[in-house]
């Protein structure tokens, strides 16, 4: 038997989860389940963060999120699939760490400044705010993760993390490997609009969008600017829907329809339609899966509380570790 | 049955306690049980602050001032006597504070300011030594009391507490009562050469020195440095000595040896052993109880115990309904 490497990575609930969410990440998760110890959290206290002035919807948020994560393929069984703040020692070390962390180790992180300025309608100077990417490094260093998956953007969080570990090990002696970031392959997709996809842009296509919606937002989608009319030959390689076809059409329909829109053989609705109906049989085992948790609302709440026990006996044996460590 | 208010106050363990703490804190704290339901406790997460690069001596620093409290009066049966490490809820609603605390209240705190510069050989701009006005608060509100006894250089912090409390109350609904500082009256106490009584100036009369030690450091105090020999009277009124006496000794010897030291009646070699040995006298009943104690570890450890367990009660009720007031 071959131990398994440990990864964990977190998402924050904010609601349902759409194709870009999937692709940017829940699908390299679903994957890494055969080859990974995996630990997935949703990061209830980190939506504290920004949502400090009104939490009332983080709870509903976590219950839909652990929906989407099951629907998409998550499994309860390979993996540990928890809620953070189910785990009150991630509070404990957080408090540790803080002790030792620089302040100009998080003023100079990349993302806080740019989310002072993006989020600058809410009010984000808090110590919390701050301090987040203390918590992260708690988060991640609290099972020993081996590698972390994130996206690009990402980066210099598991770097701070690996600093507070490195700087926890050097005052106390060893307990916390340095995690490796494992850079998630992203394809390529666009919102309805051509701009990223995002919720708060109204251009995103849910996993929990039912197939008459799927076609609604697909007919819906920009295609290439400068086709005006179905007689003009189509651009491909500027097309949003061409990407999606890539994703979910198979690999003759991808070729048909490329040649078809440089010759002007097919209109776009014709082309949406089709990619449409390959997009909503490639959600098709989501939403079975979702028909089947949706009905069981004990069942996932039951697995919420099994995962939050499976994480618990990790962290407190980390903590013990610390504790004996800190000599406290 | 009346209700009585409650009183929260702590220490951080940093050694053997001296007079300046007993009259600075803990005499104040002993009257106070009769009349309050009182809470103390040792505040080793917060000595992490300032000596976070080693830790190593806090555990048994704890035990000296669990030892130091006992001797000096404070009751277990009384008092619900505890260490801050061992009530992890501290660190949840530490977490939880962090949120809503704006990093400017923590910047322009004065304490925060002088510390920096008093402790400049340390490397004290960690994000933990920021936040400790945050843990403080946590600390506090945690167990809802009415009033912290503090010195007037800690009112700062009381007033930190109250604004974060209140902003609390104002996102999440009134959960917190706003504390008030209760201004200890602390009697004029100096260190053996004059200066403020410390540990680290190397001029202090521990409660647990043993009568010859008090004796041989009473022996070498500063008198009234203008008063050159026995036969030169004396100024009462600038001398460190006789605010010992007012301290430790009869009424009647306060009046006696005033006379005498301006009329050069005694000298101060003899006014200092008198005043000595009312000194030894005045901490019998602390060296009695400290050797019951100290002959009794397991007691202690056991009223350690029995304190987190008291102390635990209380808070998990506190974040019961902090969880469902900030709904997560």
């Amino acid at each position: 038997m071959t131990t398994k490497k440990r990864i964990l990575s977190g998402m924050r609930p904010t609601g349902q989860l759409h194709l870009g969410n999937y692709h940017g990440a829940l699908e390299n998760w679903v994957k890494m389940q055969e080859d990974y110890d995996c630990f997935f959290f949703i990061a209830d206290w980190h939506a504290l963060t920004s949502d400090y002035e009104d939490p009332s919807r983080i709870a509903d948020y976590v219950k839909d999120m652990m929906l989407d994560w099951l629907s998409a393929g998550l499994s309860p069984e390979q993996s540990t699939l928890f809620v953070q703040s189910h785990v009150k020692e991630h509070a404990e070390l957080f408090l540790l760490l803080s002790m030792i962390t620089p302040v100009p180790w998080l003023e100079r992180n990349p993302t806080y400044k740019d989310q002072i300025v993006q989020l600058e309608k809410k009010d984000l100077s808090t110590f919390g705010f701050l301090g987040y990417p203390v918590l992260q490094a708690a988060d991640i260093i609290m099972y020993k993760a081996d590698g972390v998956p994130v996206g690009v953007d990402q980066v210099p969080h598991v770097e701070i993390t690996r600093e507070i570990a490195r700087r926890f090990n050097y005052f106390y002696g060893k307990v916390f490997p340095e995690p490796d970031a494992v850079l998630t392959p992203t394809p390529k997709i666009l919102g309805l609009d051509r701009r990223k996809m995002s919720k708060s842009y109204n251009n995103a296509i849910f996993l929990s969008d039912a197939p008459d919606e799927i076609r609604k937002k697909v007919s819906q989608m920009i295609t290439d600017p400068d086709r005006a009319r179905k007689s003009d030959p189509g651009n491909p390689v500027i097309c949003n829907v061409f990407d999606f076809h890539k994703l979910y059409s198979p690999g003759e329909t991808v070729q048909e329809v490329e040649g078809q829109c440089c010759s002007a053989g097919i209109g776009c609705v014709q082309c949406k339609k089709m990619m449409a109906e390959n997009l909503v049989e490639y959600l098709t085992p989501m939403r079975e899966r979702r028909i089947y948790y949706e009905s069981r609302p004990e069942t996932v709440a039951e697995i919420i509380v099994t995962g939050g026990d499976k994480a618990r006996r990790v962290s407190q044996a980390t903590m013990e570790e610390v504790r004996s460590a800190i000599r406290i």
